[in-house]
């Protein structure tokens, strides 16, 4: 079969494409995202709230229903599947109140972070309390093997940090390194929501391995497009100034485009980076010149587009639905970002 | 029958006499502690070693592998009891690592904690991370209920906390107020362990729910020796200076007991509390002297040791068994810490 060829209408996606076919089940999500599963304490119910009216795209929430609705054509959605969604959700946002101590970081989602507008010690405490929602949604899955995938998961986020800090400054790093850092942060979770929800229809193993392999890829071009809007995009919308991963060390594709070459230009990349000049504002304007001078920024999107084209190979063999179309559709509109 | 009675010879109680009968079931546990469940990292087998040869008494492991035997007397112990002994510490170890940054403590176990020695930053990376092995332990045990009751734990240590966070320096604490807290702090992950291991073992609902109560009970006793702690140890053990809980306006079982009578006294120490004063030395220690004066420390003994029996009687109807015999034995040895 043929591949699934890249939207040539990109421009005109939006996300509300992807929302409006299962807004319905959508609202389900976010009545449940704001729902105190743990007492009767009414400072929860308002955590949980401050914490989900402050937005997002609920991307992998969208994801688990689409995955879900294109591999269980002819019934009903199972219940169980809005609890997928809502706990991928939990468990991404908690990981993103405690990134952000980690990064120390002032704004998300375009409002102060907990830990800015609080304290570290108050995000410490609500990003364990949004892990903590997230286990009780999976007991009442009351799947082992959607445990297990999910128990990985939570591992994968801490490696995924833990060998980001470990190679903070390291000139060093292979393509390797990069693409597991990355399945970790990122894919690992997109990947657990859309392949749950195939084994929640008890979709068979060919199918459930194309919805697995269709969301890590796509996690993978979202962390690479991610990482290149370091480089690209405005303070206003990132929340930090561009460039702040490379102040801070952290070596993503655009500059390992560069280091690759060998030559004079990836030697002075290289001295920038290993020395922490690169932490000095001109230091940093030269390196972020260098890489963009470079092709850094070029070969970044089509390693990104490479990775999106990847994720909609493997939705080859689902029937055609218009559930498998916005999953295709969303490599897309995570491409749009840096187009 | 009659009541379990506390033991008269409390002290001679070692926590060796609880370790010996399960040292090698003990020994399984402290090896799958150390054990990376995650990935092939390196860094993460030195950071679980770091953590776990600080030391700390294993009290849960122990009341998890005794309840695994009280209610299994024939048999061999199931390998999934030492993976309930192992999820019990993981959990237990990942909330203290994240308290330690709410409380800005600097010292537990008698070593420096990871915040104070390293950074709050690397705290919050390591309780996730044993939240992560935590969750991949339940995934191994296959069970939805105890998954269902790991689930609520979180919540419960959360719920624990942030009780605890919104009723500083509040002096309309009640006794109801003071138990719920203890109960989500400590007696929930107590029970969770002590009952999971009669569930695993397809014990009947009666001795399921014996020990559970049993857990809850000794959980309970637990606390209220644990606060007592703080006004009357000293610092060189706490890693805290006596009476910091109250100076940092956490209302527990003494001062509660001064603060009923509505006298003179309960007056002048609730003064102290609501303006909060008691922040300042001198406050201080005319607080504690007030609460040790006017029999705080007796009846807050009495309580634990009332918690304690009320533990022990929910051993009554287990079959005799040197395992039953060290459970009961354990609420001698948590009282110990206070005669």
């Amino acid at each position: 079969m043929s591949k699934i060829q890249l939207s040539t209408k990109t421009d005109e996606l939006n996300l509300n494409d992807f929302i409006e076919p299962v807004i319905s089940e959508l609202s389900l999500v976010e009545k449940q995202l704001n729902t105190n599963l743990i007492d009767d304490n009414l400072i929860i119910n308002e955590l949980l709230s401050m914490i989900f009216k402050a937005g997002g795209k609920r991307i992998r929430p969208l994801l688990v229903l689409h995955s879900a609705w294109a591999t269980n054509l002819s019934e009903e959605l199972n219940d169980l599947q809005i609890i997928l969604a809502v706990l991928t959700e939990l468990i991404h946002t908690a990981s993103l109140v405690h990134d952000d101590i980690l990064d120390s970081a002032a704004v998300r989602r375009g409002s102060q972070t907990i830990n800015k507008r609080f304290s570290d010690r108050l995000a410490v405490l609500l990003g364990d309390l949004l892990f903590a929602q997230a286990s009780i949604c999976l007991s009442k899955i009351m799947s082992p093997v959607i445990v297990g995938i999910y128990g990985q998961v939570l591992g994968d986020l801490c490696a995924g940090e833990i060998q980001q800090m470990k190679q903070q400054f390291s000139t060093t790093i292979s393509w390797q390194d990069y693409i597991k850092k990355s399945i970790s942060k990122t894919g690992s979770l997109f990947a657990a929501g859309t392949h749950s929800a195939a084994i929640l229809n008890n979709a068979n193993n060919e199918t459930v391995m194309a919805l697995k392999n269709y969301g890590l890829h796509l996690g993978l071009c979202f962390q690479i497009v991610d990482d290149l809007l370091d480089f690209t995009g405005d303070s206003t919308t990132l929340g930090k100034e561009a460039g702040s991963d490379l102040k801070s060390g952290i070596i993503t594709a655009p500059a390992l485009f560069v280091l690759e070459r060998g030559d004079k230009v990836a030697n002075k990349l290289e001295k920038l980076i290993s020395t922490k000049e690169i932490s000095e504002p001109e230091s940093l304007q030269i390196a972020l010149d260098l890489i963009k001078n470079n092709g850094g920024i070029e070969s970044t999107i089509d390693l990104a587009k490479e990775y999106g084209q990847k994720a909609k190979d493997n939705l080859k063999d689902l029937p055609n639905s218009i559930y498998r179309d916005a999953l295709a559709g969303f490599t897309d509109y995570v491409l749009k970002r840096v187009n």
